[in-house]
């Protein structure tokens, strides 16, 4: 029987802190503020701003939403970007993506000040993200993984982690901060040769290779600790699974994250905190 | 017995080939020149300055070298990369670090234009490494430890390598261009438990920790090709030697690099080749 690292305790923990936090700011007479910049009506950035809203609310973080038509050309997308950069009561920017296909993704995403870029999409906050150094912000869901794995004091320094997938958005920003947590990280993808072989090595596997169910029992081994990342609804199951085979593997490993209930529940808690954290360095 | 990697073969390829892109440019109109920054007079960056110089002047490159005094001030050399950041007819900037300890190194090389940053200084530069996409270059050194793989045709999609070092020179950079060659790439550091275990089960390693002779026979298994980014002074053997030691690994493994001869003999001519690159791009 494994330990089950349920993500809404992390969160509920860290969600505590940040609302000191926000209690701090607010007595020296800053409400620290997201603004949420929605293009068109998809689903997914629907209930993530849902969340998000709801999130802020309870943390008394201000909370302003832009929503511009799926028509939207490039430069009004730029000018409402240019104006919350120029808004000093604005201290993070949530951009949903993907945009839609006519507008120019990569320069709405550079337009962003880093400062603001609590999610981590502009170069600026990769390049925090990989050197350590500079303004930004690492990408919510790859700093939940990080953040679970400390509520859940697992040992990072000198252990073996295998983190699968390489995506900008978690896999690779995952990666780096696990080495800068002085973890000993390999970066498997889908060109990856021998991957059973390289996982059952590590001391953690993070999966996160947008796959359903696809890390099952030959790549585990006893003792270790999983973070599943991936969400996925299942048609045969009629619910939501991981990336991991949750029930087959469940019984061999150490310790490993449920989905739903695992890393996605910490995300907007993760969010909270890099506003917080955007907000405190604003003055 | 090895393969002996010579960096010097690679090198030779790759500046034949420059030398026909120089044409090309030259054809067109356009002079590809280079500016070199340097303050003070470290020996170590008038030996780099003197090699750079004739890899230049051997591949009718321009060069100018720009020299400031130990004394110059913050606003002067900011100044410096400002006018060279405008010059359109430099188009590209290699500034010797580290600067004396009185300047801002983070904001002297923020300064510098990434498109122009062809030691891959800047966060631009930083950001491209990671994502694979933007402005900027790699540092030098990291890109000669691929190129020199690609010179020999090392097979490097799946295979599993080890890059021991994690600096923003050397070993993080290196460690992004091999994932990017489909490498699946093991970060090891100073913090590493089980080094040897990690090392032997790759298929290539990337030694560029900087600590003479520290990789031996236990870390290295037959079959496996090695590149060593090191290089120092050994007062015993009163000769240059590698972060590799050599003359006991070299009857184990299949293939590796020499010290001096081998990734070092390469970086003038990948410096040279990113200046053809920010030339082609600049028009």
């Amino acid at each position: 029987m494994a330990e089950i690292l349920k993500g809404g305790a992390a969160a509920k923990a860290l969600n505590a802190e940040t609302a000191e936090r926000v209690s701090a700011l607010r007595s020296r007479g800053v409400t620290p503020k997201l603004a949420i910049l929605r293009v068109g009506e998809r689903p997914d950035d629907l209930a993530y701003e849902a969340a998000a809203m709801k999130r802020c609310a309870a943390l008394e973080i201000a909370a302003e939403q832009i929503t511009l038509p799926n028509t939207v050309s490039q430069p009004e997308l730029l000018a409402a970007i240019d104006a919350l950069n120029a808004d000093d009561s604005v201290h993070g920017v949530l951009m949903f993506r993907p945009l839609p296909k006519h507008l120019n993704e990569p320069e709405a995403c550079e337009r962003l000040h880093p400062a603001k870029d609590v999610d981590g999409i502009t170069s600026g906050s990769m390049a925090k993200v990989y050197s350590g150094v500079g303004a930004g912000f690492a990408p919510c869901t790859a700093q939940a993984v990080l953040e679970l794995l400390r509520h859940f004091d697992v040992d990072l320094s000198g252990k073996r982690v295998a983190v699968i997938g390489r995506s900008l958005v978690i896999g690779r920003p995952a990666a780096m901060l696990l080495m800068q947590a002085n973890a000993t990280v390999t970066l498997c993808h889908s060109r990856t040769e021998h991957l059973a072989e390289i996982t059952r090595a590590a001391d953690i596997v993070v999966a996160a290779l947008g796959k359903a169910e696809t890390i099952g029992p030959e790549h585990l081994c006893p003792g270790q600790v999983v973070v599943d990342v991936g969400i996925h609804y299942s048609d045969a199951k009629q619910r939501l699974v991981g990336d991991v085979d949750f029930d087959a593997v469940e019984p061999i490993v150490s310790a490993i994250t449920p989905v739903p209930g695992g890393v996605g529940s910490l995300t907007t808690a993760i969010l909270a905190r890099h506003i917080i954290e955007a907000a405190e360095k604003s003055f």
